[in-house]
């Protein structure tokens, strides 16, 4: 909106309120697209976790858990596990402890140092998770069919800078 | 790339081998997209995740619970509120618990139907959580900062379509 005659010779409030309306701005932006983001990977999230309890009758958590396992098949140390997990709300080592019961990973101690476990898929798990992993791609095409191409690409490369911008404040 | 004269020539090979580059590329893009949406929304929950730990010793799932509770002065039935809560991973039913227990919030059974329970802020619980949120906007603005106003009112946009195109699939 253009300003009128009568807000023009206002100028100095004029500008002071820019600024102070300049600033609620920025913040509003900033706010929106953190919640317009979060909002869009909860949305994807709750799919595949719904897929997941109907198909599998499993769990976030544990398919994450096993995807970080399948991708360092010489094994994790549970703290470095924990920090790979993407999804949080999990009680990891009570994920571990059920999946080692169902035999679908195994979690022996170091030789070296018996209070630091290792965690490794099974034959059987790493079998298992493939046939998730198949489905979780097959349901993340699904889940973005909607969109063009050239939308996939754009936003892909665009959230690329905001994962570096992001990256250099919060991954410290 | 643009087919050789040899390539052309087989075109009907190539053709179909074209269909199935193309499939996989799709999918190599859509799941390379949800993974890095999926990284910058966890990168920046994980900030502020730290971030009410370290200056209001809570967590997200109560943040959030509270911040529904403030939208929705008149309360919330406990079904409700579990549908709005974006953040997953909480024990909801525990985590009012523990806010009835510190006095921040209410929770009262219906008088038409005793198993059915309204949460409330309390009026201490409305101040505390106005000093959270406050200081919340500020992490969010903080941890974007480092990207141009433009360029986080594109990704808004951008991601609008993306809310509005998985909205059809994931929200049934």
């Amino acid at each position: 909106m253009k300003p009128s005659v009568g807000q023009a010779q206002k100028q100095t409030s004029a500008r002071k309120s820019d600024m102070e309306t300049r600033l609620q701005e920025d913040d509003h932006h900033s706010i929106k697209l953190w919640l317009r983001l979060l909002t869009c990977s909860s949305l994807i999230e709750k799919y595949l976790r719904d897929k997941l309890r109907d198909e599998f009758d499993t769990t976030l958590p544990r398919f994450d858990l096993m995807a970080q396992l399948q991708r360092n098949p010489q094994g994790l140390m549970m703290g470095e596990l924990s920090e790979l997990m993407m999804v949080s709300g999990g009680n990891i080592s009570g994920i571990a402890s059920q999946l080692v019961k169902e035999k679908l990973i195994t979690r022996t101690a170091l030789p070296t140092d018996g209070r630091v476990f290792v965690v490794k898929l099974t034959a059987a798990g790493a079998k298992t998770f493939l046939k998730m992993a198949k489905r979780h791609e097959e349901w993340v095409i699904e889940a973005l069919g909607q969109l063009q191409q050239k939308d996939i690409v754009q936003l892909t490369e665009k959230l690329g800078y905001l994962k570096d911008a992001v990256s250099g404040v919060c991954d410290t």
